[in-house]
């Protein structure tokens, strides 16, 4: 084998017929696979099945019954727990109910009728605009799209978003409110933010006030190879350069536990928690506390959560090797494609030909693979490159898996072949 | 025992010394109650102590499993069982988490960014202002300070809100947005909107396009007293007057099974629940499907919430005996208060002497008995006639809550005859 753009016309010829003919025969095989969604397997949520099955408890520790009303911000155990793992004061944290992302749509919404740092809120401001990391997380821009703000991207290094045009992007201009970041194994590309990427968002001086740093620690324990990588407390960076009211964090057991009955959190300053408490309080009498125990009693520690996540690792690496190895096998050396090598996280990212992205997706829509849309890792849909797609290999069967990437990989070539020969 | 007014000086000064006494003798005492909020007793929580015993099924009826992402708006058999009790269909239902309260807030903030009907978001019209029946419940009229909406009292009737002056406001004055109404078992007065009332409502012409009647049906199920309330249906009402864009519904468990691990839900025409949906798709990847599938689980169906919610009936309804018989006893010929006499909800709602409430409150604390502030029933904490004050005889023993009641019927007659001496 040998890079296709050094084929002759011939030669892509005579491939493009036997990519077509086996792109027919997937088609007539009429399999329905999907590697479009960062789904936890069956195997995986079977490992917190106890929560399920076990009695749960319902006097916390301090002695309130949680099936009553109470602790609006969440009970003390369970910010202790989240805290552990983040290495943040339990003060600084409030426990929310099942969706972490309601609550960074709160914190939009927050922004947008109630204003930060004692700024306007951006809706009354004229115009607002937020920074968004690409590729990225497709839920983050809809939010942002939601309520009408404009998105600009950025573009990802290797270790975090390119901090220069941060800089002089947030730094010049006043309507640009916020970042959105994931730092840990990044959706999609399970890049980690370096410690100088981190010590550069706390040393930046954005032209806005209200700026925020949406901080998505999402894969916060997803490690599936190796040690949990390390990630510089963005508070502590932060209080060093004054900036502490910057960053928001947020971070679920959606992942560990389970996506349809889990407990999200959110950190922030001092500042920003009072204003976030006061929402809270004028929103809810409660989050659901039971809730909360059952994943205390089950997991007990931080300790506990990371031996939780070292079985579900010992589950996901084998989905995430058998990509990465059959894509190196049959496409290392094409030069038609490179990719994302995570260690953590549920996305391998993979970069196609330019122009040929929408194409691979349309391919395999056509043979009942469903994949993640071309351009959702971009805000609005639209990647500039028509380059991009996400893929997500844990959910399906390993044999599932195996077909999908077969067809995948076909589909690429089929594209790629075709734009050679244009 | 005779009417105080009708005393003499020397009678009232001597009955003075006597209360003060009885008051002198409750601070010694130095017990420590509480007849503030409206919470459940332990014996109505251990009713659904099952759930949190019995193995949680995972498994929806369409074979989806809850424990995963998807089904962003609730599971259909938990639609179905809300829209059983309310007659509603399940298609104009959503389900959320543990709060209704959150799902009105966010109703609320979906006119601030967003509006309705098409209209300007609320945010960015000139200045909005909500109806507020009183008295009512503190936590609808925290959500509307919050978004620093201008509230307006209007005066509730034997069978809901004086819709004369109702439709007068709101057909004249285009920045009125919306009205709060708890029209089964109102908090605190416990009345039951009549026929004529809903239709009322029904045929209201806001001068607002984009008027909504919050319409939180808190205690649908939670009749103690006879056969649960009817109340005309108020999508069907408003579909006949073509306005059924108008009302907003929530309703939750909190009450039925735990506050602090319930499942809440809102209904809507057609045409909000696409607007509500369109947040909700923004805002979450999903609620607590669950504890939706372990309530279900729990409490099968309609027949069997209600056969439920007649076991705590039997256990609320001697804790409002014991209040009502004991004012009835002690204050019934005085002519120093009056007082609602509910079949369902959970409070008492009394009228002291004008200028007395607040008074009655201060008098409560220094014998150590907490009761809901005086003014938390009106708007900004502020009853103009510092009269009103909401009894929450559900949580406490029978025997604290008789010693409960002593204390503030003590107080009544000290704040009474003081205010008589003067």
């Amino acid at each position: 084998m040998s890079a296709y753009v050094s084929k002759s016309k011939a030669e892509l010829q005579s491939l493009y017929e036997q990519r077509l003919s086996s792109h027919r025969g997937f088609i007539a095989a009429g399999k329905k696979l999907d590697m479009s969604r960062g789904k936890p397997s069956k195997a995986q949520l079977d490992l917190s099945q106890g929560m399920l099955t076990r009695e749960c408890p319902h006097i916390a520790r301090d002695g309130l019954d949680c099936r009553n009303y109470g602790q609006m911000d969440g009970l003390p155990e369970m910010k202790e727990l989240f805290g552990a793992l983040l290495n943040i004061p339990g003060s600084q944290i409030v426990i929310s109910g099942n969706s972490s992302l309601q609550m960074m749509f709160d914190c939009i919404a927050l922004g947008m009728t109630h204003g930060y740092s004692g700024c306007e809120p951006w809706m009354k401001q004229d115009k607002i605009k937020f920074l968004c990391p690409v590729p990225g997380y497709d839920r983050h821009f809809t939010i942002i799209e939601y309520f009408g703000a404009e998105m600009i991207p950025v573009r990802l290094n290797g270790d975090g978003p390119d901090m220069d045009t941060v800089r002089r992007l947030a730094e010049s201009d006043a309507q640009i409110k916020g970042i959105w970041c994931v730092p840990r194994y990044s959706n999609p590309d399970g890049l980690v933010y370096s410690d100088e990427v981190v010590r550069a968002f706390a040393a930046l001086k954005p032209a806005a006030p209200d700026f925020r740093i949406m901080w998505d620690d999402a894969y916060f324990v997803h490690n599936f190879k190796g040690e949990r990588a390390g990630l510089l407390n963005i508070f502590d960076a932060c209080r060093e350069t004054g900036s502490e009211d910057m960053p928001l964090m947020f971070a679920s057991f959606s992942k560990v536990s389970f996506p349809g009955g889990a407990v999200s959190m959110a950190a922030a300053s001092p500042r920003n928690i009072e204003a976030i408490k006061k929402r809270i309080f004028s929103q809810t009498i409660g989050p659901d506390k039971l809730n909360q125990l059952r994943h205390v009693n089950f997991f007990k520690d931080a300790q506990g959560v990371l031996a939780h996540m070292k079985k579900q690792a010992q589950i996901v690496r084998p989905h995430f090797d058998l990509v990465l190895n059959t894509l190196d096998a049959r496409l290392g050396d094409k030069g038609i494609g490179r990719w994302s090598r995570p260690e953590g996280g549920y996305f391998i990212s993979f970069y196609a030909l330019e122009g040929c992205a929408k194409r691979i997706a349309a391919l395999c829509l056509e043979t009942g693979l469903v994949i993640t849309p071309a351009g959702a890792t971009y805000p609005y849909g639209k990647d500039p490159y028509d380059s991009n797609i996400r893929i997500a290999p844990t959910f399906p069967s390993l044999e599932e898996l195996a077909a999908a990437v077969d067809t995948f990989i076909n589909a690429v070539e089929l594209a790629s072949i075709e734009k050679l020969l244009k």
